[in-house]
């Protein structure tokens, strides 16, 4: 059987502006290797709940899983709950739980749970809280869309209490055999073995190291028997 | 007039699979916030042909300028040319002024133009080649779709190469006021100070320090004086 797809979506202009680079797409996309979810798709799109609410709806049809990262914070461009709403026809407004869950987290430390803050429990009806042990403000699951946090430490936390909860699959296997030749001389051979091997993907990636170039040829796929065949015939068609 | 908008795409498995992660594209949002171009999308898929074409057909509908990165070496893997040359319809076949680029690189060095490395003169028919002073093999824009390699030294040169001669429009000026308090007990002012300047992006970027709760409060716009303006009256609302 087929693994579960996912696509990761990221919302924020400061990704696209080039402000800040991205680290919970490379987060996550290694989480999913390791669990047999294939990630399919990974989008940066900015803060305009238009776009939001058109992606999730596009998205959420073709994929298994979909992952949002930001926009579900306390101030005015934190529009991503509410767009992901609408992509489901879905009411939102401030839910009892998750208004407790910032209660007991600020209550003590006498912070005021004003307007802003409460935002924050702002959950779309019939969706499941996502825990956020890091600073108490839950993301949350509507249908096979999991909407987080941009923070990187907060999404991370999220992205482990959500992922052992989901269906997945085979762990994708990866092996790496290390050619101190150039793409362009074990091409053709390269090539054959590939068509060899259909249902593993091999990859090739050069580089160059104090002008010496070599390539990086990385074997993936769920059957770990075939990874090690074709690392047999990759090693004897390139020795070390 | 507003500025021009602009599509990344991201070839490869080993994005998406977590084996490497984005510089490209970080690289490039920089770039084209300097030189006006609104980045409004990016995306990382993978190295099917099918995915590749209905994507670039899509986007090169949607944006301006559509960027591509990945693809174009010489081994099995390498299908970026032929699937968008797929998306416009368009032959592709070795051509005589990409073939000689990498015959002035090659011969020198006595490097045989084998079959592998020839793929790497694949152009589909019409396009332009973008230059390619790294390791010679060059990209190629095609209609508003600007098509180059993978690795981040050559991507970097490409478009240090292409980007001069775009169409360009107004550069963003970006401001950055700091405020040490959380984006909650700042959420109210600074929404209504964002609506108050509605041309300009206000973004919120919370992050903790030792312990202390502090705010970005990120100012993105064409025009430097409202921008300063902004600056003026977030510095009274949130003294430093």
């Amino acid at each position: 059987m087929a693994n579960p797809t996912a696509a990761i979506l990221l919302i924020g202009d400061e990704l696209l502006s080039g402000r800040t680079r991205d680290s919970n797409m490379f987060f996550l996309a290694q989480e999913l290797t390791r669990l047999g979810i294939d990630l399919k798709l990974a989008m940066m799109i900015p803060d305009e709940a238009q776009t939001i609410t058109d992606t999730v709806r596009d998205v959420s049809g073709r994929f298994d899983h979909v992952f949002t990262s930001g926009g579900i914070g306390p101030t005015h461009d934190d529009i991503t709950a509410d767009a992901v709403a609408a992509a489901f026809d879905t009411p939102i407004g401030v839910r009892d739980d998750a208004r407790a869950l910032l209660e007991a987290s600020y209550t003590p430390r006498g912070i005021e749970l004003n307007e802003s803050r409460l935002r924050m429990a702002r959950i779309p009806d019939g969706a499941a809280l996502i825990d956020n042990p890091v600073s108490a403000a839950p993301g949350f699951s509507i249908g096979n869309v999991h909407v987080m946090a941009g923070v990187p430490r907060v999404f991370e936390a999220m992205c482990h209490a959500l992922l052992p909860g989901l269906a997945s699959g085979r762990p994708v296997l990866s092996q790496t055999w290390t050619v101190m030749r150039g793409e362009g001389e074990i091409a053709a051979r390269l090539g054959e073995i590939a068509a060899d091997f259909p249902d593993l993907a091999i990859g090739s990636y050069p580089f160059s190291k104090d002008s010496v170039y070599g390539t990086n040829i990385v074997v993936r796929g769920v059957d770990g028997p075939q990874v090690e065949a074709a690392l047999v015939i990759l090693a004897e068609a390139f020795p070390a």
